[in-house]
């Protein structure tokens, strides 16, 4: 079976299982008071090429709502795109961390906020009826495919600087826009004016861990407590450790985004070529959003393949995601079947055109 | 090194880390929506003899304050002993979850709350001014490491039903629990009158899995929803139910309890024999609260022994614990440190003394 | 000085400071313990013409944020006009008394919500990932100064109902808006499908007082807990009493609005002749919004006239609010004065584009 | 009808009810953009020798949990008297503002607490599983009826100084405990330590009016959005603003409460005659708390004497609270009675004995 519904469909990289297995050995503190959770920091703070203070946490909506909650007091407004996860998949999750505030979701052309779209959203500083504006959060690699470049997410911290708003970056998939993007983690981050990041492990051939990091340390006061209050410290840290130590190691993170974006790059070939096939976005890192004919959508599920429709059950918009362990061949596979639909369908609609 | 500072100090059982590899192949649907974790909810069916309703989680805190959310209305109180991990090591997680709930914390001699106790604590009914009695948690073993015997929790739960206050069981170590009672977990949960459990696995093995299982099952109509909105959903779902199947798994859970039950139980004998050693509570589980020499407590310290001292740096009381895995050999190299450093102190004192 | 800036600005009616007078003899038990507070919901009963649960609240925002804690839960998504109170003015008063829901910002012509874009808003039915669809707030009379008839209302409480959602209704101006239908309270309320209204008195001649008005009734039974935990119980609660009684008396509150409305129609027919004047939206109560030539709004401002430019500090779209004391002298000095600065302006406009 | 039940059972004072009616006149820029509230500021801080920053809010609840969130993060502990309003009569009000923090009620002989017994709760600094010490709450005057000196209010102080927490007034009946200390306000606030006070003015002559002050400025920065979040801030301020004005104008705030105090005076010296009669604090303010036979009680209730028996329905403690305006007659009516039911009893209970 060909899954390309997400890359959390998969499982873990084969470096990280083994690292979960070297960790298990002997007893640890508890609670993040093991070696490998002090290493964790270290090894960030050298790929990031700067200090951060960084904490594990088991999930991506964990990372976020908890850095959002250090960000963002409870009469706060968060700006995010109108398709960001923080607004769209975390059932409200922002909004319980920090007491009540506001997400305000931005239209922006291929899932980015535009600087201007950003200033014009920005009012009522001062005034009590408004919930003010406080934090900003950009996806990366967005939730459209696409990319912030380093410029563009300067100039939205450039905005973010101007209002005193914090920057926050959800790097859910991080890792695939550092790999296409060829630039240095701390280009597109801090360097940029990013204030914390959600780097993400999990979707990059992690089990169940990410890391909040801190770029702006004294925002992190805090963390500490609110993440043990949201029931997020895990007592054997060690195991979520290991899963970022060993992606971090011998740039795994990078080598694992590498190959799923070169999977992405290949159905996108692959897919150009089919007759009645629309990319929706520029495919940037490892996600595609594309029309294709329906006899061709419905074909491949009932071969079989699993993908998402994406924007309803008749949208004939599909999502494809591929991931660190994508098969080249599945690959040729989907598109083979596809190639096949679209040329009998292609037949069949001609024919009915007559 | 001997670590008896918490049963979380250890890795994870074999049969854990083997089910979590063997998780590992091919693809699965994310957020649950795999066939392990369907799995895991009839399998606790099956070990409570009813059918129920349940929800992975990664850590035991998630667990508790999940499920209270579902049972306490924000203005609501809970009432535990004043000794319990909700209370005191959870960092008001209870408080946030639901929305400003008032903890009302019962004393009791050796960690349980007596009827009485709860009944005369259940005030202010109907009266806007007080938080209204709602939730009962009860903790099992206890933090006092003794248990709760099905009569005991059934009268508890008559003094909840009375009330109409719902009845909750932080079952972090309730494994031990069951493995030293003797009974069948339903006759110590639901047919005593529990609403609802928060079933640990991790300090008994696992990694990083509880379950919430729900005996009243309309209770958990919103956990869903709370679950995600708190960061609590895991995407690679499989790999927290992957280590609950293999916790329930030919009764694993029961074996491991077994183990650091009989462990406990060892070192209460051998601790017995020591003079100057005073056990606070009965063992009934796998966690010792005993004091000691101060002279015993430094030179166990010094020789790399690691428990903690309870109550303070200064204090001479300190708990031992026990568990799935610790090794008989390092139970009897403890108790020959402590009689050794006792004796040694022993003839000082006497020498001292004349 | 002539204020049109909001129903807020004026005092309170001379019927209502004599009832606050006569309530000041004697003791009275506090709390809402006492018999004026009682004949409240009795009255409010009859108006209504069903048994309604009543309850009196000091603010406007406490009578909505406080309804909507108990009609929606945590992970509740609630759906308003993007213009709402609720929405713009309360500094996410809503998301905070909820524990965190979502408000979703609905467009619409003449500040109302169509049935249809609320249809097709709702979505994510059943899905942990999305916050659920659980209420709806109108505002009667709108934020743009119009009304829902009593078959519009039924249109959106239809949708409501199909999707199992209650139905609010921010009535800051229901005064206003019954008294401009010519309808019965009922009407337009629970025999149009609304379950619970806020029934603003402040703005309408009142001092500080607001009922929050249960049809489905059920929906009160945890409204005095929440009340008293937001801080909104008031202790000599009578003198809250006091105003909604005699707010109610003889058909007060419909008096007052009938004239605040009729100096509206009198603004409106004023300003209908005025060259450069054109009306935002159908003026259907107290509130109009009004576009005017700048050297007008600049000329009235510069000779006292105080009324609030709507959207910006360079907007030429005015707001005028007229309110139940508003002196017809004030409206003709108004009319007069803007006519003046009409006139003046276009003979020099004329003159300068020859 | 003598009713003692508390003093908000009472009425407004005259002085209060004409500032309202005076402020009726005109219009005026509603949410406290108006002219009297501006004064209150300057007005309060003159009161108190010292620039303060000062909000009115409507109930004396909304007054402490307001204040209490600004001086606590949601993983804060609050120290309060065991007795104290914030922990048993405000239904979990500042659990609700803060997100969850926990009160810690601490034990106290005559309703204070003792600086050692707040010094040994401080406890778990650093600590991510406990929440941390944040702020300490008094109430002064006590709910016990006593007060703390200034040097009891300093030596608390300097706890909270000393471990970097905040220290809150309750001063919900603030006005007895100055007039009965007669000292300067700032002696027992600022002066010795405090940095934010509830200031009461309901209770003593208001009608819906509280202070929050701040002394420790910049605990103010975010108050403004909290109140209005909270649903708070009223758009007719004028009309609390006047009652505060009113009570501070002329002392009257003092003259009101030493009238309160002579009058609770008058009762201890009428009851110490009283056979039977056992005060269970020294009254320092304008609240008794006085065992009585149960006859003596039980006889006065059915004379229509109002009051509350203190500990549930059959205690023999009772309360009894006088207030700005009670009649002497009323106290010499009540005594009387009180002395001829002890008389009457202390027969029949003789005739019976022989």
């Amino acid at each position: 079976m060909v899954n390309l519904c997400s890359d959390n469909a998969t499982g873990v990289a084969p470096e990280i299982i083994r690292a979960i297995e070297a960790a298990n050995a002997g007893t640890a503190m508890p609670y993040g008071n093991d070696d490998l959770t002090g290493q964790v920091e270290a090894k960030l703070s050298e790929v990031f090429e700067t200090e951060v203070t960084a904490f594990p946490v088991g999930t991506g909506t964990a990372a976020n709502v908890l850095c959002l909650s250090v960000m963002t007091p409870p009469f706060g407004v968060i700006y995010c795109h109108e398709g960001a996860h923080i607004h769209v998949d975390e059932c409200g999750g922002a909004e319980f961390y920090t007491g009540g505030v506001k997400l305000c979701p931005l239209p922006g052309s291929r899932g980015k906020i535009a600087p201007d779209t950003l200033r014009a959203a920005i009012t009522g500083v001062g005034e009590p009826h408004h919930a003010q504006p406080a934090t900003v959060s950009l996806t990366q690699a967005t939730e459209a495919g696409t990319l912030y470049t380093p410029d563009e997410v300067a100039a939205i911290a450039e905005v973010a600087r101007t209002n005193r708003l914090n920057l926050h970056m959800d790097g859910a998939r991080f890792a695939n826009a550092v790999a296409a993007l060829g630039c240095s983690p701390a280009d597109v981050t801090w360097r940029a004016g990013v204030d914390a990041l959600s780097f993400g492990a999990t979707k990059n051939g992690g089990m169940s861990a990410e890391a909040v990091v801190f770029f702006k340390r004294e925002l992190a006061e805090t963390f500490a407590y609110r993440r043990m209050k949201g029931g997020h410290l895990f007592s054997k840290m060690r195991f979520l450790s290991a899963q970022l130590q060993a992606y971090l190691q011998d740039d795994l993170w990078l080598r694992n985004a590498r190959h799923a974006n070169a999977m992405a790059a290949r159905l996108v070939e692959g897919l150009r070529a089919l007759p009645g096939a629309d990319l929706v976005n520029p495919v940037e890192a490892n996600e595609l959003f594309v029309r294709l004919p329906e006899a061709v959508i419905a074909g491949l599920l009932d071969r079989g393949f699993r993908f998402y429709r994406w924007g309803g059950p008749t949208s004939t918009e599909v999502r494809l995601v591929t991931a660190f362990n994508t098969d080249p061949a599945d690959i040729e596979r989907f598109l083979q079947a596809a190639h096949a639909l679209a040329a009998s369908h292609g037949k069949t609609g001609a024919a009915l055109a007559r």
